[in-house]
């Protein structure tokens, strides 16, 4: 059986804010659990927050800007490697970590104060690593940690929950060569569990109450890996 | 708390088979539980096997096909309202449910026989629903039934399960309108619940060890709605 527990009671998070700490006193941890953190208070206890005033929109952002503040989309742009589409107020761009999602990740909802946007974690796999080591400190459970984000998806409607930066996980779980019970070699099937474990954890999370994080028990996802390795090489990506 | 428990012990499954006796068995279910039943078993139960040797490739189907059974191309064809890409041996195809995904969902994978391949079912919400009234009728128990397959993604690595069937079940959540703590309004927040429930049910379906099913409690998805809802309208897509 696997169990899927909220994470309550944390304070609004802010920044230097030792968030292992708040979700260790939140929550009961184990050897194998694993911890999926929302991107957005990871990001604000790292400080990964701009103020819009401080933000002189170039002529490219003015452009795309449609109805939004062009201040917002000069924002998306610097946290760009590349723009994918454009469909205003839509923004679909390639992030620096080589994510693919709307508005490159820079989100003007559950900031700490009006006016501002938040970015994701500079580096997410080390963000995921740094609250493992602390949570290992503070409670001796060695858990894995995914960071999470709610990525729009080709094709479908709706947001998904994924894993933007992990540690202590196997971020795939590899089949091939794996034969079925009729004897047939299961040539492609690659399951992205920490994709799945971070959809999973959203069930519970919620977008508005202050549920940053959930702890789930019962699946053996143990390993290593980044979750840059969820991301489609570009020469394997039918949809670039 | 959310649990997940894999519905265990069931049999290879043929056509004909009252699938959901066979869960209700194996399974103890309350009402607005979830039941997410692997797609293989609802088409194996409703006969969606087509055997390779009654197939008559296509020209198309053997230009497609690459290293595989150019009968196997010809299925995948007859199943597709529309090809996205080709990159053999790859297919990524708009199924005429309008799903998007590879192989238009034949799969040749935990067939009944070698030599045949299993198509998704014919109207899986009709699928769902039949499941669905079957154990209201056995267990007394008014649950969710969502029939789940493993999908790519663009622009990510791996699968995971979503939702190509449901009833008794809200498909998404929509929090438009809805303020977060700083009163800011969650303008484009629309969650995927039901391809979230899915994908967590494949962290204890496995892909050759014959859990066909799971039972996920906690979650209040109780609704109406189709898996057509979770498809992108065509003229909102930006993928195709």
């Amino acid at each position: 059986m696997i169990s899927i527990r909220p994470v309550e009671g944390l304070p609004e998070i802010g920044e230097g804010d030792d968030l292992a700490a708040l979700i260790a006193e939140g929550a009961e941890l184990a050897d194998g659990d694993v911890l999926v953190v929302a991107q957005k208070v990871v990001s604000k206890a790292e400080g990964r927050v701009v103020l819009l005033d401080e933000i002189e929109p170039s002529d490219r952002a003015r452009e795309l800007a449609g109805a939004r503040d062009p201040r917002h989309l000069e924002v998306i742009l610097r946290e760009s490697a590349r723009i994918l589409r454009v469909r205003p107020p839509l923004v679909i761009a390639e992030t620096r970590h080589g994510f693919v999602c709307a508005s490159a990740g820079v989100d003007a909802s559950n900031t700490p104060e009006p006016g501002s946007v938040v970015l994701l974690p500079e580096d997410p796999d080390a963000s995921a690593g740094r609250i493992r080591e602390r949570l290992l400190e503070l409670t001796g459970a060695e858990v894995g940690v995914i960071v999470s984000d709610s990525f729009g998806r080709a094709w479908r409607q709706g947001t998904t929950d994924v894993a933007i930066g992990l540690a202590g996980i196997r971020p795939l779980l590899d089949l091939k060569g794996v034969r079925d019970r009729t004897g047939y070699e299961l040539h492609a099937t690659v399951i992205a569990v920490a994709d799945e474990l971070a959809g999973a954890a959203e069930l519970v999370l919620g977008k508005t109450d202050g549920v940053p994080a959930a702890v789930i028990r019962g699946v053996d996802a143990r390993g290593e890996g980044s979750a840059r390795d969820l991301v489609m090489p570009a020469e394997r990506d039918l949809f670039r």
